[in-house]
């Protein structure tokens, strides 16, 4: 099933199921007029959703109208809980060794995660608003999932029963702001501005055996200024799968119906700088950041810039036809007194 | 004004209106039946729920009934956004002295502040629930303000007029979890479990002149066990003020109606670990963790013990009459497996 939220001038928008190819959709408010709503009766509103859907691919959903992502919202324009992990570690190391250090023992038993601001996300196609190049802004695509209510303790394996639905982020941040921030311990803040999901959110059963193992088995698109730059597959080296994540958020409280778990960003390991961009036969990245740690593990200093006022990133995943899955997140970095 | 939320088996329970005394209130399903849709359309909401204060405070409020903060939820069960300052510097200079090191500078003109989990949070007189009494239970009382929308960029002036409400929490700490999670760089996570607010929220203006400056100048009263722990005045050593706290909060992002700031643990400057405890006649503390450090500075080693199942906590504000002002929180701390 997939679902996404269109904009209606309210704060929650409009709850609507999309077709699987993207081409439809239709309103049910009589179900639930949110994606929360829908979320907090779950086991309720599930099966009358997946009926609509049902109907709406077989081409007889009476109000079906066409889906146009750009009138999309984010699915939960406001949410009660983002937790973002950092799950691929090759980032981390990546990082840790641009400074001439070690990932220390622990992180590969103990995930990274922190909580992230919640109650403004925006639209697939809104803009990234900045006031300035100088704070170094950066794309950060991500695999989230969205959590039914998951009590305090949960184990792992219980914790991916409690998955609901899948969605992409572009997590979006300042890297400028970010060494400040950490070096005041309390971790981020300023530096993640407001982030934008995809404009579908799906039922993990619509990636048939590309998910398994509480990962995606499947490329992440970016693509930076119609230029192919990252490709890594988010099934690989995720040393931590969804509900290692999920169990890790709830070790000390419960979480509510809503919670959305980021991966991190997607990172594949790659012998170095050469061989690592698309262009030459990698699997690129999903962050600007690391190409510029490879810079500077090799070169000593990071080239690629982060992103300006006008440049465009584009996040979406593709199923084996090569249809998109999520639709597609379509972002252009925009000075705060222009938008 | 004061509002409540009483438990009904939902997730957002059932506004009313608490009368001044604390002995009635009414609910408002008419107007708003949750605290966040008041807030999220608090210009229509904010006149008729305030003429229903003024019917219930003369006696006159048709469907009036006995308040009982024991039924309380949070006033709001579950938020969008939980961000918490620490703003008395006082306790950040005495964790710094207790470790031999200093304050940076740059801490008295850029708050510490950190991202909360909002989605669980708990009532005023639900357990504190912990696994292990070695997480190190603490206690932190503290003020905090709810705000309408606030756009991004605004001034700490602006910011002022965007307070809606005013709240108590107790911002329950795990002491031992602190260190792990802060080596990591990515702030709290595990170490913050659900945080349990007042019974009641009250509008700036039931505070009259104790309201000013963008602070709450009057005692906060932390009892432990049933014997006096803290009386330092909120309104005392605030090095930001709550403006300040909501512009860097939206220096990058706006922040949606409903937002929570807190103000971080009370903290007044006293001499040293003797004469600081109320009973040698100081202010005492608002969190273990604070006698703590003054026991570290001076002897070596922290002698308090954090809580212990079975220990209660009670943390409330009074007026210059002597009147409960919020409402009392009162946990006990009780182990999972018994709760």
């Amino acid at each position: 099933m997939k679902l996404a939220t269109l904009k209606n001038n309210s704060r929650d928008g409009t709850l609507v199921v999309v077709s699987r190819d993207l081409s439809r959709c239709v309103a049910v408010p009589h179900i639930a007029p949110t994606l929360q709503a829908a979320l907090d009766d779950w086991d309720s509103s599930q099966p009358t959703l997946q009926a609509v859907y049902a109907e709406l691919n077989a081409g007889k959903a009476a109000d079906a109208r066409p889906f146009d992502a750009n009138s999309c919202h984010a699915p939960l324009p406001r949410a009660y809980q983002w937790a973002d992990g950092s799950a691929y570690l090759n980032h981390v190391e990546l990082v840790r060794r641009a400074r001439h250090s070690q990932v220390p023992e622990s992180f590969f038993s103990d995930p990274l995660m922190y909580q992230g601001g919640s109650d403004s996300f925006i639209g697939p196609r809104d803009p990234i608003i900045a006031d300035s190049e100088d704070w170094g802004i950066d794309m950060e695509a991500e695999v989230t999932v969205v959590t039914d209510d998951v009590p305090t303790g949960i184990s792992a394996a219980d914790a991916l029963e409690k998955i609901r639905l899948i969605m992409l982020v572009n997590d979006v941040s300042l890297r400028g702001l970010i060494p400040g921030e950490l070096a005041k311990g309390f971790g981020f803040f300023q530096s993640k501005p407001a982030s934008a999901f995809s404009p579908v959110a799906i039922t993990p059963d619509e990636l048939g055996n590309a998910w398994r193992d509480g990962k995606v088995h499947l490329p992440m698109q970016v693509d930076l200024n119609g230029q192919p730059f990252g490709r890594p597959n988010a099934g690989q080296d995720m040393t931590f799968h969804f509900g290692e994540l999920i169990a890790h958020a709830a070790r000390t409280r419960d979480l509510e119906a809503g919670t959305i778990i980021g991966s991190g960003t997607i990172s594949n390991k790659q012998g170095g700088l050469n061989g690592s961009s698309i262009r030459n036969g990698g699997v690129g990245y999903c962050c600007i950041a690391e190409v510029r740690m490879y810079e500077t593990i090799e070169t000593g200093k990071p080239i690629t810039p982060f992103m300006r006022f006008g440049d465009q990133v584009r996040i979406h995943m593709e199923d084996a036809h090569g249809h998109d899955i999520f639709g597609t997140i379509d972002q252009t970095v925009t000075r705060r007194s222009e938008a």
